[in-house]
C-alpha cells in the first residue's frame, strides 16, 4: 500500500456517504441509513405519504401533480392519519382549521402567533397588510416606515421591521421584551434623539420613559450631570496591590431580540475583539495595570451582535454599580457633546454593543458592519488616598466598515485600553514649591561659588568673566537641584507605586508629567553646561614643572647662567608625560560601569520593574502581559542602578583598589619626589595646587646605580622626609598666591603667549620663539624655585592647615595678597584640576546622559552604547585640550606627551 | 440622582423581569409578556387546558388531581382539540394510538424511533430490556456489557451504551453513521485491539474490516510498514521560502455521534488547545518555522469532543493526502511499539481526537478528561534537494486529568510543535572529511612552526620544550581550522536556510549537531590554549634598552669606568615606561568592538535573523510569532558581525587613524630616536627584534634648549638619517642571533637571575643584588652597544632583506650561527612581542569567546559583558606579567613603570 488519495468532493456530498433518501414518488421499504435504503415506486397517480413509508391517493381539492409527483397543497391542512394514528382510508384529505385555530405543523392550534392589538380581530386571520414585527396592528400599516440608523444614514431595514412593533408593544402593553428591544435599538443608534423625527428609536424611548419609566430599562443618565455622576464617592471598596485587586466587571448580555443571556464576568476576552491568550486578556482587569491592546483583524463577522451592561462590585453586600458609558459618537442636536473635555457636558449612558452586523443598511445582510473601534476604561482614584475610587467609566468609540471592502481583505484595528489616574493638584503644588525653593537655594549657592572664584581669580570687581562664571556655576547647582527633584519623584513613584498596599498613587499625566519631563531635560542640559565649564577651566589651568636639579660641580646656585646646560630635561618630560596621562583618569571604571548597568537592567531584567502595573518582579514570563513601560519608572530604576553601581565602584576603588593594588595619583606624587621635580598648578589666577617633589637626596639626574642607592636609603629611612616643611611628610598643598607672583608669572610668560598666538602668522619666527620659550622656562623655573625656597624678599608664603570652616565651605578666609598661603591637604586636592577629582559631577552627568538617551530610545542597551561613545568623546576632548595646554604652559614639546 | 444599586438576583429570575406565567389551576386572560399578564382561577375540579387559555374537565381515565391542580396523565394521548381545531366538548379525553403508531407530542405518528433488528417486532413496543443505543435488539440485551476504554481502565459508561449498537448496525446493516461511530470509539480507545476481548471497539472494527472493508472509514495503516509509508515520494509539491509556502493541512471533523461537520483548514488554532492571537497560532503552518507552543491551561472543559482527519495538498490536481498519525499511547499486545525509534515497527493510524470529556469512566459526567498532551508535526525533506518532502506525520500523545483535581485548580500544559528535518548522512560525511583533511594540514603546519621555533630558540635536538611548543602550536592551528569549519557551516546554514527559494536545507539535529557543537567548543578551548601560550611567550621575552649616551667630556669610549656615573638613567626609565604601556595596546578598540557588536545584534536586531523560520528580516513585530533561536544561526550571525566590525575597525585604525591621528608604535620608535636608546628584544633565545634608537645628534641627555635645537635641526634635515645602516631610514629589524651572543648574554644575566630567584629567601642580600644588577646592566649595555657598532671581533652581523619566501613562510633560511643577521622589516615587526602584532589571534579568540558565552546564555548583551570582563582580565595578566618581566630583564625598577 503506497499512498491513499481520496476525492475531495467525496466527503462533501453527505447523501452518498451518510444518508440517502428515496426520490419523490418512491416509498421506503427499508432504511438503515447510509446506502442501506430500499425504495419502491408508488402506483400510478399516488404520492408518497408524509412519513415516507406508504403511498396515498390525493384528495379532490388537492389533486396529484404528475410533474412533482406530489399531491398539490391543501388550502389549509392535509391529513393522512387521525389524531390517534388511524389511517384515513381515502388516502389524503384536506381539512379546514376552525374555532379560531390555525395550522401549526400537521394539526390546528389556538391562535397565539400574533399579539393582536385590535380586539375585533378575534381569529388568526390578521390581514397581511396589518402584520409587522410579530404584531397584528389595528389598521393597515405604512409599508414605507423609513428609519435611518443615525442622522445622515440611509434607512435601516432591521429598524424599519422591528422598531414600530417594539415601540407599540412596549408603549401600549408594557411588554418587557419589547421594551428591551426598544432599548437595544436605541443603543444601536448611538443614543441619538431629537424632537422632530418621531421615527427615531431613542425618541420613542424618551417618550415612553417620560410616561411609564418603570417599564423600561434605564439607558440615559441625567443630562449635563457627567461630572457629578463620575464624582460619586459612595463606593467604599478599597483597592490594594498586595493582594492584587481586580476590576470585577460583570456584563449582562441580551440578544438583539431582547433575550436575556445571563450575567457573566468580563474575563476571557468578552469585551476584547482581539484574541490572545487568556492570561494576557485578563491582565486588563488587574487593578493598576495600564493595559493596551491593539491588533489588526480581518475576520470579524463571526462575532455575535450583543448588548452589554457593565457592573461593578461594592464592598458592603456586594452590590452592583451600573458603570457609566461615554459614547464618543453620541450627537445631541448636531453637536458631539461627549468629545469635549468637560465632564459636565457629557451624556452618559448605560448600554452598548460590540459588533452590529444586522442593522446597518436598507438591505439584508446590511452593507456595513459597525463595531467598537476603541474601548477605554478610565479609573480615577479619589483624593482621600484610602484606596477608594470614583465610578470608573468607559470611553467607547464606534466605527463602521463596509462589507465589500471587508471581503476584499480590509482589516480593522480595534483597541482596548485601561487607564488610571488621580488628581494631581496637590502633587503639582508640592512640585512647584520644591522646585522654587531648591532652585533659589541653588542660585544662592552659585552666587557664593562665583564670589569664591572671583577671589581666587584675583578679580577686584564684577566683570564679564565673573558673570559668565556665575552662570556656569548656577547651571551646575541648578542641574543638581533639578536632578534631585526629578529623580526623587521618579524614585518615589517607582517605589511607592509598586509597593503600595492600599492604593494612593497613580502615574502622572498631562501637565504634571510634562513639567516633570521639562525638569528632567533641564537637569541634563544644565549638567552638560557644567561639564563644558569644567573642561574649559581644566584645559586652561596654568601648569609648571619646577626642576630642582642643579648642575653637577656648580656650587653656587645663584650663578645660573652656564650650568643649567647640563641638567637633563628628560625627567621633566617623564613627569609631564605622566601628568598628561592622569588627566582623564577616572575614579570609577566607566566602561565597567556601563557594562554593569546594562547587565543589571537588561540581562538580569530590572527593566521589567518599570512596567505600568502592580507587578514589581524582575523575572517576567513571556506569556504574561507586559504593560507599557513608564518613562518615569525607567528613569527611576536606571538612575538608581547607575548611581548604586557608581557608588559601589567608588567605594571599591577608594578603599580597596587604591590601597592594595594601585593608586595612579599617589604614584605620580612619588614620581615627582623621585625625579626631583615639583608641580605648580595655578587653577585660577591666584589659587592653585602644589606638589612638592624636591628629592630628599638633592638630585635625581643620575645613573642607575645611584638611583638604586637613593631608593635604598629612603627605604631604610636614612634620609630626610619628603615634606615641604622640614620633618613633615606632606607633599601636596592648596595655594593662595599673592598678586605679585601672578603678575611676575604673566610678565615672563607674555612673550611666549604672544609667540604662540602669533605662531600661525609667522612660521619663520619659530627659532626665536623656541629661544624665548627656553628662556622663559629657565626664568620661571628659577623664579618659582626661589619662591618655594623662601628666597625672594618681597614674595613669601606660610604653610598652615585649613580651618574646618574653610574646608567645608571650600574657600579661604585669610588674605594672601601680601604673603602666599600654602594649605596642607589630604594628598589629593590637586586632582580637582583632573577628571579624577570631579568624579561626582561626571558620574551625575553620565547618569543623566544614560537616562535621557533611554527616555528617547527606550532601550537600555542603546543608551549604554551611546553613553559610552559620548563619554569617550568628552575624554578625548579633555585629553587633547589638556595636552595642548600642557605643551603651551610647561613648554614641553607635544611629541613627548604620548 | 446619585448612584443606582440593583439587586444582583433581580436579573437572574427571568420570571420577574421578562416573563410571567399563571400558576397551575389558573388560565390566561391576557398575556402581553413581562408582568402584563392576567389570570383567572378555573372552576372547581377543572384544570387549565394545554394552550393555557381555557379550563377543561378531566376524563374519567385521568381524573382531576386536587394537589397538582392538573388532570392525571392519560395512558397514551390526552386530546383537547381535534386535528382541525374543533374543541372536544367534554373537555379532555384520552385516546390510544393505533395501527403501529406511538405518541409524538400531541398526536400519534408511525413508529420510527427504534431501528428494529427483530423483524417480528412490527410495532413500536420494543421491550425496554431489548433497547440499547437507539436499537431494538432481537433478544434481551446483557445489562452489564462492560467495556473498558483501554487496557487497565475501569469500564466506560459511554462505550457500554453505544458500542454494541454501533457495532451491530455497522456489521449487519452497513449503516454509515454506525460505522463512523465505531471508528470514533476505536480512536477514543487509542486504537488498542487484541484477539481475546471481543468487547474492544477496535476488535470489532478489525472484525468488520476483515469482512466488509468498504463500509468502514479506514483507520489503520498496514502494520509494520511505518518506514515505507513515511518514505513515500509520490508527492511532488515543491516547497519554497520565497514566496513562503504553507503546510496546507485540512481537517475533516465528526462529532462523537458520527455527524460530519465538514472539512476546514487547520488555521485559527483548530488543533491548538492554547489560545493566542490568530497570527501567532497560524505561524505553525508557515513552512520552515520550527514552531513550539506550550501554555498552562486551567479551563479546558469548553472544548468539544471531536474526531479529526488530516489532509494535505498535492500539486497536480490538488489532491488530498491522508496524513499518518503516530499515537504514542498505542499499545499492541502489551508493548508500546510506537514509542520506539524504528519507524518500521510503528502502527500508523488516520484519526485522532483533541479532548474526550465523554467516555472516560463508568459514570456520567466521566471521572476523567482525556486530552492531547502533545502534538508534534514532523516534516522531512527528501534527499533530492528539489523542495519535495516525505509525507509529514503527527506524533500524538494523550494524557488524562481527573475532574476532581481539575476543579481544584490543577492545570495542564499541552504542547504543539512543528519540527523539520532532513537526512544528514551526506552532510556528516562531508563534515568528517573536511575536518580530517584540514586538521591534518593544521598539525603539519604546527610541526613546521615548532621546527622554526626550535631553530630560533637554538634547540639542537627535540627536547621537552620543543614538544610542549609543538602542542601549543598545534592547538593554535587546530583552533583556526575548527573555527573555519564550524563557523563556515553556521554561516552557510544561516545564509542558505534563510535565502533558499526551493527548500534543500534544514537544521542539523542529533549526532550531526552534537559533532558540530563539539568542534565549536574545541575551537574555543584550543584558541584559549593558544592565548595562554602567547602570553607566556611574550611575558618571558628578553628585553634590553641599550643606552647610547656617553658621558660628557669623556672622549674615550673605551674608558668606561668612571664616566658612566654622569649619564642620566631617566631616558631609560621613560622608554621603559612607554614600552610597558604599549604592551597591551590593541589594534582595534575592543570596548568599541563589543559595544558595536551588541548594538548591531541587539539594538538594531540582527539577532532576529537567528530564528528557526524562513523570516530573515531584522525588525520583527512583537505580535509576530517568534520561533526558537537556533544555536547555529546565532553563532553564524554573531561571528559574522564580530569579525566584520573587527575588520572594519582594523582597516580604520591601520589606514586612517594611524596615518592621520596617532600611531602609538611609530611614536615609540620616534621616542627611542629622541632619547638615544635602542630596544633589543630577544623573543626567543636566538631570534628577536631590534629598534635602532641611536640619536642622530650623538646625545640626548641634555637640557631643554638643546633638545629644541636638535629637533629643529632634524626638522630642517640638517643631520644624518636615523637608520642603523648609514644613509638609510630603517630603524627596526628582525634578528637572527649567533649562539655566542646568547651565551654571553646569559652568562652576564646569570647572577641577576639567581639573585632574583633567591631574593625571597635572602632579603638582606638586596644591596649586593642591586650592585650586581647595576653591574650587569653596565656590562650588557657595553656589550650590546659594541655588538651593534660592529666593534666585537668574533661577534658580528650583517643587514639584509628577507627574501619573499622567508617572509611568506615566516622563517629564516640563512645560518646565523657565526654571524648574526639583521633583516630589514616594515617598521612594525617587533610588535609581534606585543598584543598589537597579534590582533588576528586575539580577535578570533574574542569572537569565539563571545559566541561560546552566547551559546550558553543565549543573550548577546550578557555575552558582551562577560567578554569584556575576560578580555580585561587577560590584558591585566599580560600587563602585570610583562611589567614584572620588564623590571627583571631591563633592571628598571617597577616603581617607574606606571
Amino acid at each position: 500500500m503506497a499512498a491513499e488519495f481520496l476525492e475531495t468532493t467525496s466527503l462533501r456530498t453527505p447523501c452518498n456517504e451518510l444518508n440517502c433518501e428515496c426520490k419523490e414518488g418512491f416509498k421506503y421499504i427499508t432504511n438503515f441509513g447510509g446506502d442501506n435504503v430500499q425504495c419502491e415506486k408508488c402506483p400510478l397517480n399516488q404520492a408518497r405519504s408524509q412519513d415516507g413509508w406508504r403511498c396515498v391517493s390525493c384528495p379532490t381539492d388537492a389533486v396529484f401533480n404528475p410533474v412533482s409527483l406530489k399531491c398539490n397543497a391543501c388550502p389549509d391542512l392535509p391529513v393522512e392519519r387521525e389524531i390517534d394514528g388511524r389511517i384515513v382510508e381515502t388516502g389524503q384529505v384536506c381539512r379546514v382549521c376552525t374555532n379560531s385555530t390555525f395550522r401549526v405543523g400537521n394539526r390546528c392550534e389556538r391562535c397565539t402567533a400574533y399579539l393582536s392589538l385590535d380586539p375585533s380581530l378575534t381569529n388568526c386571520q390578521c390581514p397581511v397588510t396589518n402584520r409587522k414585527g410579530g404584531l397584528c396592528f389595528a389598521s393597515t400599516i405604512t409599508p414605507d416606515f423609513n428609519v435611518p440608523l443615525t442622522s445622515g444614514d440611509v434607512a435601516s431595514l432591521y429598524l424599519s421591521e422591528h422598531l414600530e412593533a417594539a415601540y407599540t408593544m412596549c408603549q401600549s402593553k408594557q411588554n418587557s421584551t419589547a421594551c428591551i428591544i426598544l432599548s437595544n435599538l436605541c443603543a444601536l443608534t448611538w443614543y441619538e434623539f431629537d424632537g422632530t423625527n418621531a421615527n427615531r428609536a431613542c425618541n420613542m424611548y424618551k417618550e415612553i420613559e417620560a410616561n411609564t419609566p418603570e417599564s423600561l430599562p434605564m439607558l440615559y443618565y441625567e443630562e449635563g450631570n457627567g461630572d457629578r455622576i463620575l464624582e460619586d464617592t459612595s463606593q467604599t471598596t478599597v483597592y490594594t496591590f498586595s493582594p492584587v485587586s481586580y476590576l470585577n466587571f460583570y456584563v449582562a448580555r441580551y440578544t438583539i431580540n431582547g433575550e436575556f443571556l445571563g450575567v457573566s464576568p468580563v474575563t476571557g476576552g468578552l469585551l476584547q475583539l482581539c484574541t490572545d491568550t487568556t492570561k494576557r486578556l485578563d491582565a486588563a482587569y488587574t487593578f493598576g495595570t495600564y493595559y493596551s491592546q491593539s491588533n489588526k483583524l480581518s475576520q470579524f463577522f463571526i462575532l455575535l451582535n450583543q448588548q452589554l451592561d457593565l457592573k461593578f462590585t461594592r464592598n458592603d453586600a456586594e452590590q452592583m454599580y451600573r458603570t457609566p458609558l461615554r459614547i464618543l459618537n453620541y450627537v445631541s442636536s448636531g453637536s458631539s457633546v461627549n468629545t469635549g473635555s468637560d465632564a459636565q457636558d457629557w451624556q452618559l449612558v448605560r448600554r452598548f454593543f460590540l459588533v452590529d452586523n444586522v442593522a446597518s443598511g436598507p438591505v439584508s445582510p446590511p452593507e456595513y458592519v459597525r463595531y467598537v473601534k476603541s474601548i477605554e476604561i478610565i479609573v480615577r482614584l479619589t483624593e482621600t488616598g484610602d484606596g477608594t475610587i470614583y465610578p470608573p467609566y468607559f470611553n467607547i468609540e464606534y466605527d463602521q466598515v463596509s462589507l465589500t471592502s471587508a471581503n476584499e481583505g480590509a482589516t480593522i484595528s480595534p483597541t482596548f485600553t485601561v487607564t488610571y489616574w488621580m488628581t494631581q493638584i496637590k502633587f503639582r503644588r508640592d512640585f512647584q514649591i520644591a522646585t522654587g525653593t531648591l532652585s533659589t537655594l541653588g542660585v544662592l549657592y552659585a552666587g557664593y561659588r562665583a564670589w569664591v572664584w572671583s577671589k581666587r581669580a584675583g578679580k577686584l570687581a564684577i566683570d564679564f568673566g565673573t558673570i559668565l562664571n556665575f552662570i556656569f556655576f548656577a547651571a551646575g547647582s541648578l542641574a543638581n537641584v533639578f536632578f534631585i527633584i526629578s529623580f526623587g519623584i521618579a524614585f518615589y513613584f517607582l517605589v511607592f507605586y509598586k509597593d503600595q498596599d492600599v492604593l494612593f498613587l497613580f502615574h502622572l499625566r498631562d501637565l504634571a508629567e510634562e513639567e516633570w519631563l521639562a525638569l528632567f531635560g533641564s537637569a541634563f542640559a544644565l549638567k552638560a553646561l557644567q561639564i563644558v565649564h569644567l573642561i574649559v577651566i581644566q584645559c586652561t589651568a596654568d601648569v609648571f614643572f619646577i626642576d630642582w636639579e642643579r648642575p653637577r660641580g656648580a656650587g653656587q646656585v645663584t650663578d645660573s647662567k652656564k650650568p643649567t646646560g647640563s641638567v637633563s630635561i628628560w625627567r621633566t618630560y617623564f613627569v609631564a608625560n605622566e601628568w598628561n596621562e592622569i588627566q582623564t583618569t577616572r575614579k570609577v571604571n566607566h566602561i565597567f560601569q556601563i557594562f554593569a548597568v546594562v547587565f543589571f537592567l537588561y540581562v538580569v531584567g530590572f527593566e521589567n520593574v518599570a512596567t505600568k502595573d502592580p507587578n514589581g518582579s524582575v523575572i517576567k514570563d513571556s506569556t504574561e502581559y507586559m504593560a507599557a513601560m513608564s518613562t518615569m519608572f525607567r528613569y527611576g530604576i536606571a538612575g538608581s542602578v547607575y548611581l548604586i553601581v557608581g557608588v559601589v565602584q567608588w567605594i571599591f576603588f577608594t578603599f580597596i583598589y587604591e590601597r592594595f593594588v594601585e593608586d595612579a595619583i599617589r604614584q605620580f606624587v612619588d614620581l615627582c619626589s623621585m625625579s626631583n621635580i615639583s608641580v605648580f598648578v595655578m587653577a585660577h589666577a591666584q589659587f592653585g595646587y602644589y606638589i612638592h617633589g624636591r628629592s630628599v637626596h638633592g638630585r635625581a639626574d643620575t645613573n642607575m646605580k645611584e638611583m638604586f642607592e637613593m631608593m635604598k636609603r629612603e627605604e631604610e629611612d636614612l634620609c630626610g622626609q619628603r615634606g615641604l616643611v622640614p620633618n613633615t611628610d606632606n607633599q601636596t598643598f592648596m595655594m593662595s598666591l599673592p598678586r605679585k607672583l601672578r603678575l611676575k608669572y604673566e610678565q615672563v610668560m607674555l612673550p611666549v603667549a604672544l609667540e604662540n598666538a602669533g605662531a600661525v602668522g609667522a612660521p619663520k619666527g619659530k627659532n626665536t620663539a623656541n629661544e624665548k620659550q627656553v628662556e622663559a622656562y629657565a626664568v620661571i623655573n628659577r623664579f618659582l624655585s626661589a619662591f618655594i625656597d623662601h628666597s625672594l624678599k618681597d614674595l613669601d608664603y606660610v604653610v598652615k592647615d585649613k580651618t574646618l570652616m574653610e574646608s567645608i565651605m571650600d574657600t579661604e578666609f585669610f588674605d594672601a595678597s601680601e604673603k602666599g598661603i600654602f594649605y596642607n591637604d589630604d594628598g589629593h586636592s590637586f586632582d580637582n584640576c583632573l577628571f579624577y577629582g570631579n568624579e561626582g559631577t561626571l558620574l551625575l552627568f553620565d547618569t543623566l546622559l544614560f537616562c535621557i538617551i533611554d527616555l528617547i530610545a527606550t532601550n537600555f542597551v542603546l543608551a549604554g552604547v551611546i553613553t559610552y561613545i559620548i563619554i569617550e568623546i568628552i575624554a578625548i576632548i579633555r585629553r587633547s585640550g589638556g595636552e595642548k595646554n600642557l605643551a603651551k604652559k610647561t613648554l614641553v614639546d607635544e611629541r613627548f606627551l604620548i
